[in-house]
């Protein structure tokens, strides 16, 4: 999977040698995005440029140098990480807020007149360089997107990866990659798109139901794709295909070129035809091959709300890997149970236990991310991972904040539970049970077909604020069918814009974990999949509700029942009836019986 | 108040007037804004252009003219009344629905290659004419906005008003003219500005505490004002301000001119200084008189925000006007209730009596807006107004809607009850307690300080769009303080875009006000005011919650107490029982019986 990058020679000593390579170009700032040239969550190593440079190894921030100032701008999610791994750096934190300017702002406002701003062209959206671009030019400054500084300094700068690609076939995929090329022409033609281009990995492996290892987490492969009514071809290192694979691939209309070429493919689209391309999905430094006669046609891509919205069929699938992900659940918290006091447990154990219980789960492919076991302070991070030289021992009293996930071939997973360690007190009873109140109001919402998504987030939030509290992270993040753990358009977060494409659709699945974060003390997190349900045309036009899809009790210990309302817990018992309806047959022995306890009427 | 424009000369006959101007001066489509020089909601009959063309009456609606077309956008609070006085004018109604394209992009899709949209300079609002030319040119259209086709075809139409300006005196004014000119230019320095110009009315009544009657049911007067750090200057006609009040405003360090001498002024601004403006509500004619040099800085108008956020002895002032409106309200609700049955009664009766009881009170000014009283299906078009040609009676069964509001020296009021009239049925009732519950759950909401206020909508319209049941317009609008019943900038409506200058800020009122409409049937809507107040800072940061400033009792015999919970009991009692310790000192005999018997506890 991915490539920590390594720690070879210290942050200072690398930063100085750019700021030596930045005085011989002549730049004033170096900007290091968090991104690769698919603009995907999860890097390659090749692609860790800001980790390596920075020492920050948060998977989203962003890093600034100048001649004399270093800066990661982070969310709320990673500061603790941040302020931690900054230290002795000579890298400022500076703290990522919704509403306040961010590290595009500081540019526009840093850069002299007649400075020039740098960024890999590789590695920024079409969208992220144009403002930029623009901000500096109204104070005579210039962005170049042509130049990858870091690649001078980083000697042991890791390969691209290279796992081999396979299909995901029937009867997970219910849709084959013929019929779902031929809606994507469909579409195209409609917006009078003669070529579109994708380069987001997520787009590709749903549209030609294909999958690889290439990055962590994401059972994705690094690739591009270049669409007409004629032509579909994948941009690959085609020593990841099998000879069998690409005879089919080319059966079905699928030419493959290898990965280097699609710059030569983008120069030769003929000038006067027209390109549907995502200038939020596609870097800066690609799109600058185009011959300048070609039209763009800007929108999000096709595929991207076509793969949001699951089919009944594909539905079916993942009600059941939630059964299996439920049941391997089951199976490790029985242990835990039984184990805590016992035995020696560390954060680390925790992941080992539970990837095992997945592992023997039938159709399980990988995590879908890196398991966070984190306990008491360790939880107020909400991004935290255990690591051999970091990690907690589970003892004493407190709270254990376990976010897990599972790919499947008929399905992705990610769920977070609470488990009580020892007694924990009163309030952070009191969080457990706010914070579930906030996971019941929204599973339990119908809305408008088509409402803007961040537009519900304040109905899982009305509880929490009822008591002056809050979190720093969205509500809920779409995620895929055996895909990435996060996948929009849709995104429950009061933070994020309400853009029409974010619109809620039958079929979507996201997830609703809202929490509460005491620095230094514990965090709180409770998170469920739902899927978007019809639920009927009135009157006053259609509407959706949501189907709770992940299966595993909600510990009543880390509760205080009587702050719950008769409504909360009646939807509350009605789940844990479901739980062990559905999970019972998939268990037994102490799994079993961990299973009937834990889902007690309360 | 304003003049209703006459009715001499049929629809078709003005149509097709206009349509040989616009074919003699080549212009392919005419566009007709509801829209006036300082972008006001009511507007003076002189400026009702699109009422007087098209025979629709509504508030707010778009009309275009082309050769072979016409048509009135209006959005869901107009349909019904629209496609009454539309019917047989040869104009189409073009239902505006959220998310649909609207006028100007009807426009800029319709306009041929090469074709002329013509539109008053003096009524487009300097962003909104932005975005149509550059809708056209992409297309090779243009825009004029130089020529006002109005005015030659209207030969009665009405002159501008000439009401007598006076000042908004302490107590009620709790802040002095030369304080607010004073914070004024403290924002306009921060923002490097050297002169501001304002064209909105209740921006300048707010900033010089005057007010006047030029239009209906909002207390100010036409007029522009001219800031900057050395001047004040007062745009109005002369005639209208007293010598004794000239004055005193001359003391202040205001200046007056006449109101035709505003294109001068700006015509004076020196080129190279800067005018703070706001592009969204200044119109597009009075910013052509600027030179090219000078340089605009655009944003909100501070006074837009400044009055938004009232202060604690403006909240007091507030709190005793809410207090006499409800005491006017019980004395109407008690004659109506006795009168029931007995009298003949019609929605204009209630009209009457309404205003005479309000009138009765101390600090009682005018109406905030036309009241509305709607009996059963008229109760369905949330902006119907009962006319001396169409009105129902009330008898039989059903539900009567009363949506009114006073302006006291104090404050502003509005407020919406039901009323049961013979036998409401379950359904009704139903939907009376639906709304009531979306009352309830925003009156108690608590949320952090600087939220967007159209996030806050979903809280209100969770209970209601459980049942499948929505209602199209804004749950709250912001309220003025002895100004505007309608006032920006927060909007509880996820509709409106959520831009950072909706954010919740402490000392802003705003409506909440869900509702249920069935066409044909009936309306139920349900209205109170409501204060943001600081509701403490914890570690999570500041946050506010409401205070219900609106006191009259919500009458029961319209509800479904069963369908209430526990907690919305709860509030609903604690509600009246407040309403009845505020209310009956200022009552007595029927009135008083009358509030007692409908705040008694469920």
């Amino acid at each position: 999977m991915s490539t920590q990058p390594s720690i070879n020679g210290s942050v200072p000593q690398r930063l100085s040698q750019i700021r030596e390579l930045m005085s011989r170009e002549g730049i004033h700032a170096l900007l290091v995005p968090s991104a690769d040239p698919h603009l995907s969550e999860y890097l390659p190593g090749y692609w860790q440029g800001r980790q390596w440079l920075s020492g920050f190894h948060g998977s989203v921030g962003t890093l600034i140098v100048t001649p004399d100032f270093a800066g990661v701008w982070a969310d709320s999610r990673y500061w603790e990480q941040a302020s931690k791994e900054l230290r002795g750096s000579g890298i400022e934190l500076v703290k990522l807020q919704p509403g306040q300017p961010g590290p595009l702002d500081w540019l526009a406002e840093q850069t002299p007149e007649g400075g020039v701003v740098a960024v890999d062209g590789a590695v920024i959206a079409v969208a992220s360089a144009r403002t930029l671009s623009g901000k500096l030019e109204e104070r005579g400054a210039r962005l170049r997107t042509d130049i990858d500084l870091l690649n001078d300094v980083w000697s042991d700068r890791p390969s691209l990866p290279n796992e081999p690609i396979y299909q995901h076939l029937p009867p997970q995929a219910t849709v084959s990659r013929g019929e779902k090329l031929a809606k994507l022409r469909e579409v195209l033609k409609e917006r009078g798109a003669d070529w579109h281009f994708i380069a987001t990995l997520d787009d590709i492996a749903w549209l030609f139901n294909l999958r690889g290892g290439d990055v962590s987490f994401n059972p994705v492969f690094v690739s591009y794709a270049l669409i007409s009514q004629q032509q579909a071809t994948l941009f690959v290192a085609l020593s990841k295909v099998s000879a069998e694979l690409r005879a089919i691939l080319e059966q079905d209309g699928v030419t493959l070129r290898d990965y280097s070429e699609v710059t030569a493919a983008l120069r030769a689209v003929p000038s006067g035809e027209s390109l549907q391309v995502d200038p939020a999905r596609v870097t800066a430094g690609l799109l600058d091959n185009l011959s300048s006669g070609v039209k763009l046609l800007e929108g999000l891509n096709p595929t991207t709300l076509a793969k949001s919205q699951k089919s009944l069929a594909d539905a079916e699938h993942i009600r059941r890997a939630m059964e299996q992900d439920g049941a391997a659940l089951c199976e490790f918290f029985a242990w835990l149970e039984a184990a805590l006091g016992r035995e020696r447990i560390t954060e680390l154990t925790i992941d080992e236990h539970l990837t095992a219980a997945r592992t023997r789960r039938p159709d399980y492919v990988s995590l879908s991310f890196n398991t966070i076991a984190a306990f008491n302070a360790n939880g107020a991070m909400p991004h935290y991972h255990a690591t051999e030289e970091e990690h907690a021992v589970i003892e004493g009293d407190g709270l254990l904040l376990i976010d897990s996930g599972g790919q499947y071939l008929g399905g992705t997973t990610d769920i977070t539970r609470m488990v009580p360690v020892g007694t924990p007190t009163d309030e952070q009873k009191r969080d457990c049970t706010r914070v579930l109140k906030g996971v019941i109001a929204l599973s339990r919402a119908q809305f408008p077909r088509g409402i803007l998504s961040p537009l519900l987030d304040a109905i899982a939030r009305a509880p929490i604020w009822a008591e002056s509290v809050d979190y720093g992270h969205g509500t809920g993040h779409g995620v895929g069918y055996f895909l990435n753990v996060h996948e929009g358009p849709q995104v429950i977060a009061y933070q994020a814009a309400a853009a029409p494409q974010t619109a809620m659709q039958p079929g979507m699945i996201t997830s609703i974990e809202p929490g509460t974060y005491r620095p230094g003390r514990w965090g709180v997190r409770i998170e469920n999949l739902v899927l978007n349900r019809e639920a009927g045309k009135s009157e006053f036009g259609e509407f959706l509700k949501f189907e709770t899809l992940t299966l595993c009790p909600i510990d009543t210990r880390c509760l205080e029942p009587s702050l719950l309302t008769e409504d909360e817990k009646q939807w509350f018992n009605g789940y844990h009836a479901e739980v062990r309806e559905r999970l019972s047959p998939l268990l037994d022995g102490a799994a079993l019986e961990w299973l009937n306890t834990r889902t007690a009427a309360i």
